[in-house]
């Protein structure tokens, strides 16, 4: 049944065009998005501007480092944003890829000597159109900068002073652009796609680690450049956990199967939960699949009502919606995690929908998850997961994620 | 040829038992390890040593994350040490892992409010086994811990100074115990079988990127818990490429192929380097590859010399041999890294050896590459890298990677 569903939407890999399709769109709108980064260096006093995040370079610069690569590639990939340039690090290892993805910016082959090239990177670095002024207040991406490397920079260039910036780049990427969009759309789709592909090999007897490894292959060669995360696939009393790598526990009859996964398509992430139900579900089981549905329903009817309102509804108040259902069924003590998350180029990033998020406005146009769970320790779990797109301006709310909600059995 | 050769080294995935074997050894060691540390904060008047980097923490207290892991966890794995304790910190959702992987270690639940904890954290610490004295000066890994978290930590506890310290813990890790040079062997072994167990689908028309998916599900599902790094397959003059990841460039007949690549078994990696040439290799392929192989065959030799004598030569001097070799040849320009990178829990670790490492006596016992390559710049590359285990102390030099390193046809 499942499968007769899904079979029309079988996810087309991207394909080369894709790839350039977004690459070219990227390139168009990289202008809009360092004008607003610059926009903010000129409020706050700041004439460049120094990053380490791989995201926020791929963002700004158009490099782009696989997950973790940025531990092996030393300085390549940081970069620096003056008013009028933009500066990307590499050592002889990514210069190509570096003059490749970044035609618009000036390359700098830099290697282990970078702290003592740092006045000279700075001091070459025109702050303006006109090439007036010097360098002298360098915002720097704090929370991803080591403590050891801001004290190299400081004293390398005593005369430089170190701003301390947490959040800018990061607050511009939760709103998105049409081909930031497409990706989190089509890398939805290869997930929706294997999961599908996935169900006839789900069995009692089957081992968690199994089915995990499985699930992996069927993204990775079917349009997955890479995974968003490594899949989570949780058996019986084991979905109540709220963190858990695969085991070679085996799956059983009569228990819950909670799979949490994304892929990666030309570097947008997708991320669903479903939780499937091996033979004859129970009756326990599927009341708490019931309720978590409603619960579900009830933030996306939320969304739906701000949506059609052109309204702009708190991050809390649409957690809420989902939580009262919860709470009013006495599991509120059960569902202990935040609503959703806003996905992109990481697979956490802002907005984020909580109890604990400080209260604002959800922003748009953007894209997060919406995903209750009830967890009873020690017997079972359920969590349902689903990417939205959400921009009241336009009424557009877009569910992105297509394999079924209702309650699926399998290997019966 | 190759397969009747490497078919009686076929890899035994590690049995349940070998890990716990592995675990055992580490729980043993662990006293020993933190004993170094603590001798050296001793001699330099820390009193407590605060670690983020996941390899140190699992070095020093047995808490396992997985490589990137530590992206999404937070504090969950940093730790604390004194004179008299060890504190691990875990979020609610790494708790349980933390209580069955550190049964030695007082673990914390902290979350979000870290910073707001510390000073209590601090001020909990037992400083001694007499329990007198108080937490003041605290070693902090300052390579790994962002500028932002070590601002917001100085002004959390004003009255505990923070010292900023690089390399102690990565300093003892080079030096092995037994039991780690036996899942460095075995991340060998599985490597090994994997690429014996790849070469049948090896043949023209072939890309890159279904080479290396290939190879990394060999790993994956024949005994490696996960990729010691993304496999690096390049063909013909992409082999010249000193880094890139596998493309859709289809393998040709008549030219070089070389994999790049390794495996983690108990959270220790191997890595390997085999080029292979697709059907009637050229001359100049071939010339180059015996160049490669007699420059690996001296460095090895200078090993076996120092460890019959049971001398420690330079880091330098080992590099020296293969590179002598290869400039005697007119290639000096053509070999642009160093020769080799020690192993463990982290893929590149100390020590390092090459031209531009500081010069120093090999410790022993140690586990490192040895890789020599020549890169003629949009013709070809050759590259052979082994794992060898040196300890002069005992006259022992054992080579850990056993794919054959003569000349390999295939798809022929």
């Amino acid at each position: 049944m499942t499968a007769a569903v899904l079979g029309e939407r079988r996810a087309v890999p991207p394909t080369p065009a894709d790839l350039e399709r977004w690459r070219a769109a990227d390139a168009l709108a990289r202008p809009a998005r360092l004008g607003r980064l610059r926009a903010r260096m000129d409020a706050e006093g700041i004439d460049a501007y120094f990053g380490v995040r791989r995201e926020n370079t791929r963002y700004l610069t158009g490099f782009a480092l696989a997950e973790g690569e940025e531990k092996v590639a030393g300085v390549s990939g940081q970069f620096l944003i003056s008013a009028d340039e933009v500066v990307v690090l590499a050592d002889s290892r990514y210069t190509l890829q570096a003059r490749d993805e970044c035609p618009d910016a000036r390359i700098e082959r830099v290697y282990n000597d970078f702290s003592e090239r740092w006045p000279q990177l700075v001091s070459g670095l025109r702050p303006s159109a006109s090439g007036n002024g010097q360098v002298r207040r360098i915002g720097v991406e704090a929370g991803f900068v080591a403590f050891a490397t801001w004290k190299r920079l400081a004293s390398a260039a005593p005369d430089v002073e170190l701003v301390p910036i947490e959040g800018w780049v990061e607050e511009f990427r939760q709103t998105k652009e049409p081909a930031e969009f497409e990706r989190v759309a089509a890398a939805c789709s290869v997930a929706d796609a294997a999961l599908e592909a996935l169900l006839p090999a789900i069995r009692p007897g089957v081992t968690e680690h199994e089915l995990a490894l499985q699930l992996e292959w069927e993204m990775r060669t079917n349009g997955a450049e890479a995974l968003a995360f490594d899949v989570a696939c949780l058996a019986g009393e084991r979905a109540a956990l709220p963190h858990g790598s695969p085991t070679s526990r085996e799956v059983r009859a009569a228990e819950v199967l909670l799979f949490d996964f994304g892929a990666q398509v030309g570097g947008y992430r997708s991320d669903m939960t479903r939780t499937l139900f091996v033979g004859e579900p129970s009756r326990r089981d599927l009341d708490v699949y019931q309720l978590v549905s409603e619960a579900q329903d009830a933030a996306i009817s939320r969304l739906a009502a701000a949506t059609q309102a052109g309204e702009h509804p708190t991050n809390r108040s649409v957690d809420a919606a989902a939580r009262d259902v919860i709470a009013a069924a006495g599991h509120g003590e059960h569902f202990g995690h935040g609503l959703g998350h806003g996905i992109g180029l990481a697979t956490h990033e802002a907005p984020s929908l909580g109890r604990l998020a400080p209260e604002a406005p959800l922003p748009s146009p953007t894209v997060f998850s919406v995903e209750p769970g009830v967890y009873l320790d020690g017997m079972t779990g359920v969590r349902i997961e689903d990417l939205v797109i959400f921009d009241p301006d336009t009424h557009r709310l877009e569910r992105l994620t297509h394999f079924p909600r209702e309650v699926t059995v399998v290997g019966a």
